[in-house]
């Protein structure tokens, strides 16, 4: 199966930052297989399938989410003002969640993500089975990973429930295509020694990758500062983490020595930066600045839709912009190519598929998301990059592919029906919206 | 001609927030003449000339952009991360723009305001009899100035011309039911002393409002300073600004005694607040928590399309929400619903309308907002404000009222066509174009 799509602005995302105005790609199985302008496309058009007009949007790699929790859908816009959310609604609130609300919430985080232009994303949390499954149905590239935390979830009545499940989950999606499960501690502080310990010999033992939230709370600093007089990044380097295949979620508060661990890695750790999520709780600013002067490996990420609300990456762009330069006071820091760097190709390197995905290149996997330029928001476009990160909204999404197959056409799934998975999520949320109503 | 909109959930922005969960609007005329509870609705029904289903939207009060330049179209994606933009890109194009081009800009910026739910704007730039005739023909509400600096601009050879076209403006525009003439004077530091004297004279005279970029810019704060051992708002004051009904965009580099002076003025001065603008340019962000605790007046605006990029306030709430409460370091300040005041009656009470645009009440004018909840992003809802704040953008926009007017639906715009509109900007655009790509 040849798929042409022509007529497209290609931003290709890769190391010079190639980009063909009038440009096609050429998609066979799973592959992107030819690319260039539309003066070279007679020979080419013969061959296809199937072709597709991009009327002149712009053709960029699918977006990376590298940092969400696609179950907890039930929660947003719940509680989004109230300090300390994490204790008074996020944990009770967790007790009540299901495997069948996980599945429903996931498939519909991924019908948000895809429709929005998202390829690739990175999960965890609970029931992660469910969401492994999820991807599968909806056809999303993910790495899934059950959380370990020393307490019971929804899902092990006993603490740190999390790691047998994840032994198993570990054994049962090796090898996927789509879907890579990785091991999801918590955050340094929820887990004790001895099960931090276990998981890096775990990601060892099945070479898995571990994502994790750190250095995120200040009490998680002062918890740390007080037993070991480390910071949580000194702390797990001791434990061997930084030898290991790390996803870091977060990193606000880092301090220089933090950030030459991260360094010191040379690629092995690199980090999820959740700019929208650190700055609506006030959490602050972490230093992506310094991180990428020190080399170190930065995507973005939206965390979960009660942190980030929604899970399109067009916010996290505009708020990236913003942010940074505000705090750095530089109007010239980050121009907006820097910043669609992150959300594609930054975000591949940091979950460790950059081989695969994150830039438009022959031979790399066909998973490219075509945004449209007819809407009131998106003319005139002097740099295509600013109007990503300045202009578009995800509603500009047109089309996605993802490992070569169309799911996102007119701004509509192609395979699934949202309303039918709005209901399935409404009904599996009736319990939840009752609980979460007593808490309110 | 009555039309009663139906199956909504009212958010009022009254003093009292105002909710109402199954309501219904009637809309007669130009005003809003009846609002409740669908239970209510029986004997309403029969008396309506048209009936609109709102489908479980959410049914605000038209949002106000209280800074704009409708003009500035073309600009849009030009130069957006190049430090001092202004004297770059912004001073040498302006030559280029005619009046064929501020009008078809207008028609344009115009459309994209009422297609995301804004439904009464204040601009200033050139050729404002071109947009104000712009607002005519597109059916929005909004106070319009010339713009008046000292120096030759593209509607006038001479320094300091805009002052008479204002003078012509002010008397061609009165008692208009849509349009508000008004004096807009650039900046402080870019008017002389004589002339800042003529335009409080004017208003006087006209009985107009005055809207004025202040305190903006860190070079117009050292020139004030090293000239007069003043800010910029002090000197204003010794001028008889604070007298006048003035309308000062930005203020981002404000003192303490700068808010005493504005506060003073008992809401004569209010505060166009940029937020989106001062941030991308690294301006820095101003200090609205202290300046509501002063109760002072504050609205939201977008700045022009080449500061803000879009001409949406779904944008400038979610950016609102996550510098101020990063800055304040502060989750709980600014709940969205305090964010969703700021974009309706606080933007009015800004442009000195409140007692006719800005909430949902009886008497008041009809300038609605209906926001659809369908799209995958809208759910679930449990704080509708924080829906509209972290959640929405501004495609979810499906319906829009100005003055009694229905003039989006499903939306599309129902009296022009955008594709038009921008074929006619496309048009005028040509020679502007070529300026623009002799200075990338």
């Amino acid at each position: 199966m040849k798929t042409l799509i022509k007529n497209v602005h290609i931003l290709s995302m890769d190391d010079y930052f190639s980009e063909v105005k009038d440009g096609f790609v050429m998609i066979e199985d799973d592959l992107i297989t030819e690319m260039g302008h539309v003066s070279e496309l007679v020979s080419v058009t013969i061959q296809a399938d199937k072709v597709i007009d991009g009327k002149k949007g712009l053709l960029i790699p699918g977006l990376i989410n590298t940092h969400t929790h696609a179950g907890m859908i039930p929660f947003r816009s719940l509680g989004d003002d109230v300090p300390d959310r994490l204790r008074r609604f996020l944990f009770p609130l967790e007790q009540h969640m299901t495997k069948e609300l996980v599945r429903a919430s996931s498939d519909y985080a991924i019908a948000e993500m895809l429709l929005s232009g998202v390829t690739t994303f990175c999960d965890m949390y609970y029931f992660e089975d469910e969401v492994a499954k999820s991807c599968k149905e909806m056809g999303i590239r993910a790495l899934v990973g059950e959380t370990i935390i020393d307490m019971p979830t929804c899902d092990s009545p006993k603490p740190s429930g999390g790691y047998e499940y994840c032994e198993t989950f570990l054994e049962k999606w090796q090898n996927d295509p789509l879907v890579t499960p990785i091991i999801a501690p918590h955050a340094p502080n929820t887990n004790n020694l001895e099960m931090l310990e276990k998981i890096v010999a775990l990601s060892e033992k099945y070479n898995a990758p571990i994502t994790m939230h750190v250095s995120e709370m200040t009490y998680e600093i002062e918890e740390f500062q007080e037993k070991y007089n480390q910071t949580p990044i000194e702390f797990l380097q001791t434990l061997g983490y930084f030898e290991r295949n790390f996803i870091l979620a977060h990193c606000i508060l880092t301090t220089e020595n933090d950030l030459d661990i991260i360094a010191a890695s040379n690629g092995k750790a690199r980090v999820a930066h959740c700019i929208g999520a650190n700055t609506k709780s006030a959490k602050g600013i972490a230093p992506v600045k310094q991180m990428l002067e020190k080399n170190i490996v930065v995507g973005l990420g939206t965390d979960g839709p009660s942190s980030g609300n929604t899970l399109d990456l067009f916010s996290q762009m505009r708020l990236f912009a913003n942010m940074h330069k505000t705090h750095n006071q530089d109007r010239a820091l980050f121009p907006a190519k820097e910043i669609v760097r992150l959300a594609t190709i930054g975000g591949a390197e940091t979950l460790g598929l950059a081989d695969q995905v994150g830039s438009i290149e022959i031979g790399k996997k066909a998973d490219l998301t075509l945004i449209e330029t007819e809407s009131v928001n998106m003319f005139p476009i002097f740099d295509p990059y600013a109007a990503i990160v300045y202009s578009a909204n995800a509603s500009n999404v047109e089309a996605v592919w993802v490992n070569g197959q169309q799911l996102v056409s007119e701004k509509k799934m192609l395979k699934q029906e949202l309303n039918k998975i709005k209901e399935t999520l409404y009904r599996e949320m009736k319990n939840f919206v009752l609980e979460a109503k007593k808490l309110s």
